[in-house]
C-alpha cells in the first residue's frame, strides 16, 4: 500500500513527463505554464488513493488522474480570466503573461486534452469513468455560475450555499475518487460510496476554508486573514450570520457590506465581532462535523478492509484539523 | 435514402427538442440561445449524410451529429468574445447580450455537453467516435491558434495557409463525416475515405470562400464584397500575390496592408487590380479543383453502391459552383 506523500510524488513525476512541447507552442505554452505552477495535486491523489482501495496496481489510474489535474487547470485558467486575477501561486495568471485570448483558447484545449488523457485507461471502465467526468465537470460549471450569481445577492440560505460548494468544490473531489475506484474495479455500489465520502470532505474542507479566513492563524494560513469579509464572499460566516442576526446586527452588517470605502482591518474587526456576539462559528463547525461524519459512514460501508482506508481517513482527520 | 433537406429537417427538429430549460439558466440559456440563431447545420447534416451511406436507420447518428453542432456553436461562441465581435446571425453576441464571463463559462460547459450527446450512441462504436471527435476538437483549436497567429504576419506560405484552413475548418467537416459513419458501422478504410472527402471539400470550401470575398456577386454573397482584403485576411489570394509579386505589385500592397487610415472601397479596387494584374483567381480555382477532385477520388474508393453516394457528390458539385 503507497502513502499519501508518495502517490503525490507519483502524480508529480507524471504530471512533469507529459509533452506540451508541440506546435503550435503559442497553444500549448500556456498550458505547460499552468501545469508547472504547482500546487498538492490533491485531486488527482485522491483518484489514486481510491484506486488503491481496491487495486494495488495504481498505475491503472493514472492517466484518468492527470485527466481530472488538467481539467481543474483549466479551470483555474478560466476563473482567473473571469475574476481577473493577475497572480496564481505566485505567478502571473495566462491571461496576464499572454493575452485573454490565449488565455480561453488555452483553456478550452485542455478540456479536450484532459478527455483524451481520461481516455487512457482500461477500454472496460472507459464509458463508466467518461460518464462520471462529463456530469462532474458540468456539474463544476453550474457551481461556478451559482457562485458568480451570489455575488450580488444579499439573500443567499444555507441550503443554496451548500448546494454550490457541493457542485463547485466537492464534486471535483468525488468524481474523482468515484474515477480511480472504477479505474480499480470497484462495484457501482463502492463506486458510489466513495463518491458520498467526497461529497462529505469536500463540504467539510470548503466550511473550513470559511473558518480558517476568520479564525485562522495568520501565519499557518498563509494569506491575509478576513479577505472573504473584505469582498463579501457569501461564506458559510455571513450566510447564517444574516440569517440569525436581529435587527440592529442585521443593520451593521448590511452597512459594512454596502460601504465601497473603508478601512480593511476595521472592517475585519468589526464583522468577526458581529459573528463571535451571533457565536456563527458554532454553526459552521457542527455543519462541518457533520459532513465530516457523513464521509466516515460512507468510507466506513465500502466493502474492502479497514486497514486499506487508513490513508482516507487520515486524510479526512488532517482536513479537519488543517490549519492552512 | 433520405435527402439533404429532409435530413437538414430531422437535424433542426431534434435540435430544438434538446432540453436546455435546466437549472441554472444564467448558464444554460445563453446555449440555448446561441443554438437557436440558425445557421445551415452542415455538420450534422454531413453527419448523417455518411451515416446514410452505410446504415439507412440514419437515427444512430443523430445525438452524435448533434453534438457535433453544439461543439461548433462552443467555438463560435468563444471566437466572438476573442474576436470582440458584436453579432452573430444579425443577433448579439453572447457577451453582447450577456456578458463575456458568462460567454466564458456557458461556452466550457458546451464542450461537456457537446460530450454528454455523442456518448449517445451505440456502445460499441463509443471509444472509436470519441477518439475521432477528440482529434478533430483538438485540431480546430490548432487552427484557431494558427488563424489568430498569421494576422501579425506578412510571411505565411501556402502551405501554411492550407494546413490552418485544414484544422480550423476542414477537420470539423471530415470529423463529422467520419463519427457519421462509425456510427453507420463503416470499415476503418472506409471512416479513412470519408475523411479524406471532407477534407477535400473543406479546404475547396475555404477557398471558394476566399474567391467569393473578392468576386462575388454582392447580392448573392449576402455580405459585402472585399471584407477579407479591408481586414488585410491573409488568404489564398493575398498570399499567392504577396508570393508571385514582383518589387513594385509588393511595395503596393504592403502599402495596402499598411495603411491605418483608407477608403474601404479604393483598397478594395486597388487589391482586386493586383490579383487581377498577377492572375491569383486563376491559382486559387485550379487550387480549389485539385482539393474537389481529391475528395471525389476518396468518394469513389468508398465500398458501397454509387448511388448511394448521389447525395455527397451533389454537395461537393453545389460548394463548388455555390454563390453564397
Amino acid at each position: 500500500m503507497k502513502k499519501i506523500e508518495e502517490i503525490q510524488q507519483l502524480v508529480k513525476s507524471h504530471l512533469a513527463s507529459l509533452d506540451w512541447r508541440i506546435e503550435p507552442c503559442g497553444l500549448y505554452e500556456p498550458i505547460e505554464y499552468v501545469l508547472s505552477l504547482g500546487g498538492k495535486r490533491i485531486r488527482p491523489v485522491l483518484a489514486l488513493l481510491s484506486c488503491q482501495l481496491f487495486d494495488e496496481n495504481i498505475e491503472k489510474a493514472i492517466y484518468p488522474a492527470l485527466g481530472i489535474e488538467v481539467f481543474h487547470n483549466f479551470t483555474l485558467l478560466h476563473d482567473d480570466v473571469m475574476d481577473k486575477a493577475d497572480m496564481r501561486r505566485g505567478n502571473p495568471t495566462v491571461h496576464k503573461k499572454w493575452n485573454e485570448n490565449t488565455a480561453i483558447l488555452s483553456g478550452d484545449a485542455m478540456s479536450f486534452k484532459a478527455y483524451e488523457l481520461l481516455a487512457k485507461c482500461d477500454p472496460s471502465v472507459f464509458k463508466s469513468i467518461f460518464d462520471a467526468f462529463t456530469e462532474t465537470s458540468l456539474d463544476v460549471f453550474e457551481g461556478q455560475q451559482y457562485d458568480m450569481e451570489f455575488e450580488t445577492r444579499n439573500d443567499v440560505t444555507i441550503p443554496e450555499y451548500i448546494e454550490m460548494i457541493r457542485l463547485k468544490t466537492a464534486v471535483l473531489l468525488a468524481g474523482s475518487l468515484k474515477i480511480g475506484a472504477l479505474c480499480g474495479g470497484a462495484s457501482e455500489r463502492d463506486a458510489d460510496l466513495i463518491y458520498k465520502y467526497g461529497i462529505g470532505i469536500g463540504l467539510a474542507f470548503q466550511i473550513k476554508d470559511d473558518l480558517l479566513d476568520v479564525y485562522g492563524d495568520e501565519k499557518k494560513f498563509g494569506k491575509a486573514i478576513g479577505g472573504d469579509i473584505n469582498c463579501n464572499k457569501k461564506t458559510f460566516l455571513l450566510i447564517t450570520a444574516l440569517e440569525k442576526s436581529d435587527a440592529a446586527s442585521k443593520a451593521s452588517l448590511m452597512d459594512w457590506i454596502s460601504r465601497e470605502k473603508f478601512d480593511r482591518t476595521e472592517k475585519v474587526k468589526a464583522v468577526t465581532a458581529i459573528y463571535d456576539k451571533l457565536d456563527v462559528r458554532t454553526n459552521a463547525e457542527s455543519a462541518m462535523r457533520a459532513y465530516y461524519e457523513d464521509a466516515l459512514n460512507a468510507l466506513r460501508q465500502i466493502s474492502v478492509a479497514e486497514e486499506l482506508k487508513q490513508p482516507l481517513y487520515d486524510l479526512a482527520n488532517n482536513l479537519l484539523y488543517r490549519e492552512d
